[in-house]
């Protein structure tokens, strides 16, 4: 059987592929006499909103297929999305992957045709982090994990680093991601805030939360800003979509998977993506057991890793611009910013600002998760709807006051303070 | 002759290019039989700084014939620029032509091998508008028409008007353009404030003040906002370089040439060039004529021009926007921004923020005009240096202080008194 056209895959159809590309039969030992004739075994395995995921196994070796389909999962055929989207993920695994690889799962093989990505199978106890935050682990090196990938990964791809050659040829290869922009546009930066056939939230209790939203003037002047800084400002390669189900972490390991919303655009959205979701871990944890002191000490820990998140991204980020200051990167020419005060003024009114989009897009992002069409599993997996409610209104109201004020806060402990007032 | 591959034109060989194409020669009446006999007359008429301008005339007809070469013109080859500058201006010429055909000359003719260009010929009256202010000519239509091309073709290249979808497939196009940008980054936003081997200034007078340039820190940092904002921003298709020596004009006529460094960028980098370039006219005044109060009048005429062409531009784009507003443009969807309030302050909010990004890109685009490789006319033609010192000076303290106090400023006609303690 030949691939030369799309095909959707399935369980029986993905084998056929495996075993006509060179590439994956070597993966899998297919070239192997004793294993060619072993049973491969398939699972679908993709719990995500948009894309069709298969686990390929053999005995020994096994290998994660991935394909999108021309629509979004979650919703069917009546919500189309390109799968050209499969290319943009291939791409930016490729290149997060040379930036960070102990953070990005390796990619084995790409076929635009097909919308297919071949990439390393994550084994146990790899689990999505999300469902070890509701599960209440600690995992003592996601912070400096988490910090690594987006330090690199974002320094790297901006113009502390770039010449501006190298970086327009960048932004334009990833503008032809636009669908998966204009995706989050709407999700994201508009739906939340109007009459939407796909929004829904915990009603009755939060209805008048919703209208609240749909009605407050200065949280869409905000919201307009944060739009427009997603849609013009073309800073770094952005992962795009950094929840806490695109990563996948064991106590030792943390990786950084489903980069398909990448494209060049502002740093913060990436930071506050992830910031935001643990926000919301942090307001889920008392709906998630039966007396809220269960889990004190896990929420203090979730705030322990919102405060090192940032600090250390900060250390890492701050810490490559010293060293690369000489190089080929073009916003800060070491002859102009040739003293230490001014590198010091520099840096710091750069990470002020960086500080104040996180905030912003993670306020943003937690926003969307409760009123908006896609929820966390976080709040979903609270079945007394009542109690749900009392916790997304308290995360609702924080990032509220985050998306309005964020330019007050100074530092991230301000932050964990207001957290806690919520 | 065939011209396959690229070839610099000289007065002679630039008959044979017009004579081979068919469009050229049809607009300059050859196929016709009398006038095929009729002997073209070619002037080198180029004054800029980047390339050569071919004036091809026949006793009723002209075409103007501008080519790139690898090279920049006023510096030589030792200073190399891709000559694929020529395919930018072409496609921005289109695409303005295209939204206001009345100020900007219409394309003929582009040859992409050849990095050449036909477009119309702008007969006397028409002059250079850098020479009619050093000429004190009044000029009673500019500020109308500079607004409305301003407003214009950075409303509807804006995601005020764009879908993203098209928004990220024009900047895409026009990230190819970044040997231009990175040329503008240097010499606008780096050379000025650092020693680099271009610059040059009216000394001994200004040795101090290009020094102090170079110890300014907090100079500095606004001007790395600036340089990021210029890098980062896809806000419109911006011309690139508006200065007034890109616009051409009669007392009736005003046409906008030479968008070779078209890309998409910041609004404000476009109004700020044009309204600092009036700046800087203003303050060659008094060292065009022997008593200051002889250009008395000329000079509130400029201020009346600077204050004008904010507000008018402000007018027009402000109009433009609720003309569109149920549009395609996905900045500001109406269904969220859906009630009067909140499209006011949205509205007050986007120009306020664009004001102040003028501001500071026309700033400087002053300084850099006073202290950095490409000086002005205006400043040049006077020719007692003590004098053309003096005057320099007055316009770069006014630059400084708008480019680190740009946002204290709440109109245009707060600027124009400013300039006045100047």
């Amino acid at each position: 059987m030949a691939f030369l056209e799309f095909t959707r895959l399935d369980e029986r159809s993905v084998i056929e592929y495996v075993k006509s590309v060179a590439a994956l039969s070597s993966l899998l030992k297919l070239d192997d006499e004793d294993a060619a004739t072993e049973k491969l075994t398939v699972k679908e395995i993709g719990d995500g909103n948009l894309n069709f995921v298969f686990l390929v196994s053999n005995s020994s070796h096994s290998v994660i297929m991935k394909q999108s389909l021309p629509y979004i999962r979650c919703i069917g055929e009546s919500w189309p999305l390109t799968k050209d989207r499969a290319y943009f993920e291939a791409m930016a695994l490729e290149e997060q992957g040379r930036i960070t690889p102990h953070h990005v799962p390796q990619l084995y093989h790409f076929d635009p045709t097909m919308s297919l990505i071949a990439m390393r199978y994550l084994p146990p106890p790899h689990i999505i982090l999300r469902k070890g935050l509701i599960a209440g682990i600690q995992y003592p090196l996601l912070a400096r994990h988490i910090a690594h990938f987006m330090a690199n990964t974002l320094f790297f791809t901006s113009l502390l680093f770039h010449s501006t050659l190298d970086h327009k040829r960048q932004v334009a290869k990833f503008c032809g991601n636009s669908a998966l922009c204009r995706h989050t546009e709407q999700v994201v930066f508009s739906d939340p805030y109007q009459i939407s056939q796909y929004n829904h939230w915990t009603s009755p209790y939060l209805d008048p939360d919703a209208e609240a939203l749909r009605h407050d003037n200065l949280l869409k002047l905000e919201i307009a800003i944060l739009k427009s800084k997603f849609s013009e400002q073309a800073q770094a390669l952005i992962h795009g979509d950094l929840h806490t189900s695109s990563v996948m972490v064991t106590l030792e390991s943390t990786q950084i998977i489903d980069p398909e919303f990448a494209f060049y655009g502002p740093m913060g959205y990436d930071i506050g993506a992830f910031l935001g979701n643990l926000m919301l871990a942090f307001f889920a944890q008392d709906g998630l057991v039966d007396q809220p002191d269960h889990r004190k000490a896990y929420k203090e820990w979730i705030l322990e890793t919102i405060e090192d998140t940032w600090n250390l991204f900060y250390k890492n980020f701050v810490a490559l611009w010293d060293e690369h200051r000489n190089g080929a990167g073009e916003a800060y020419l070491p002859a102009v910013y040739n003293n230490p005060e001014v590198q010091l003024l520099a840096q710091k009114r750069y990470m002020t600002e960086l500080f104040h989009d996180s905030l912003g897009f993670g306020a943003a992002k937690m926003i969307r998760r409760i009123v908006g069409v896609a929820h966390v599993e976080d709040f979903e997996s609270i079945t007394d709807a009542a109690k749900r409610a009392s916790c997304e209104r308290k995360a609702l109201n924080l990032a509220k006051m985050l998306l309005k004020d964020r330019t007050k806060f100074e530092g991230i402990s301000q932050i964990v303070s207001a957290i806690r007032q919520f």
